[in-house]
């Protein structure tokens, strides 16, 4: 894919790195030339100095043949613009934008435009680290519905089936010395972190039965 | 329980709304007394102006009486060196350390704290947004396994038990109007999105089986 990325700050340059190494063609944009310092000797993408709500510059990066954009520069509105731009003008289906501040995101989804905060991103996952009972989110669906990671504390002589029989969850996949996929028949053994798909709210009478303190 | 968060930037102040609003006792240590303005007038924790490596500053916030602390400022050094002081001084059991460098994360492993860089997260997550085949990795575990959302894009006639038998993953969830918990006899629809723990590698020919282009 040929991927535009405007802002070669810490995401921006480590997002470029990556996709590059995946093989991507990658063009990034940023308005400072020291900036792409930070893309390592082995970057064999475009660099573009300029400011990103420039048609000129984006041009010059490739926009008009490009198959996504990230828009991921310091500055909120410079990013949804950028976004709106490549979406609007350029017809390109794949558009992200980076919100700095949580409170705009509201603001931006009236703009259709994808959006990610890594701010709320990294807020939710220290919570869950910190707040943890036994119980930690790894992400949440809806319908209170959560992927969590279980651990089992004690010796329940249980199967897999047992478990998913007995409260309504469904577990699939299993931390042990190594990772592994779950099936009915998995017999569960203390120590294991059981990776659950289930209602939040029952989370807590699950971790408790598995030997976790209250 | 008593948090104490060290760093009121974007994230910090974030975390200390959330966790003060979820009833928590929150004390908030920053060297700028200005950077308590983020934290809204609803904010009820304690807010202390100081170094976070100051000892001194740390007891002023509570640290002895702490259950958990983030450290959270924007210098790596800062938050490992007060993890450390949490960690190893006042035995606080839950810490954690914010990094702004993801190459960093391995130094960090061996001090033994756990970490979070929410440019990694922000990265992963721009990334599988604008590479998405089909297959949206939700997160990964190890041993080559992630859980992935994949579109069946046509008729399949399949439960999910005749999906794990074909191929060798787990279906913990599927998402419709609103989410469900799967199970052995679900029967899966055209326009579900499946929740499935699985080998990556094995995921785009899943994806294509369920009628997704490659």
């Amino acid at each position: 894919m040929y991927i535009v990325i405007v802002g070669c700050g810490g995401l921006g340059s480590a997002l470029a790195t990556k996709l590059a190494d995946e093989g991507h063609n990658v063009a990034i944009v940023d308005r400072d030339k020291n900036a792409f310092k930070k893309l390592g000797t082995g970057f064999n993408g475009l660099e573009i100095t300029g400011v990103g709500i420039d048609e000129d510059v984006l041009r010059n990066a490739g926009i008009e043949r490009a198959d996504a954009l990230a828009a991921v520069t310091r500055d909120d509105n410079i990013n949804i613009m950028v976004a709106q731009i490549a979406s609007k003008i350029y017809n390109i289906k794949r558009v992200i934008a980076r919100i700095y501040d949580p409170e705009r995101k509201s603001a931006y989804r009236d703009f259709e435009i994808e959006t990610v905060c890594p701010t709320t991103m990294g807020v939710n996952e220290i919570r869950n680290i910190l707040i943890a009972n036994g119980v930690k989110k790894r992400f949440e669906l809806d319908n209170g519905i959560s992927i969590l990671e279980i651990k089992v504390k004690k010796n329940v002589n249980m199967t897999v089936y047992d478990i998913e029989d007995k409260f309504d969850l469904r577990v699939s996949g299993i931390k042990r010395e190594s990772t592994i996929i779950a099936h009915d028949s998995t017999i569960v053994k203390k120590d294991d972190i059981l990776i659950v798909t289930m209602k939040e709210a029952k989370a807590e009478a699950l971790a408790r039965y598995l030997g976790n303190e209250g």
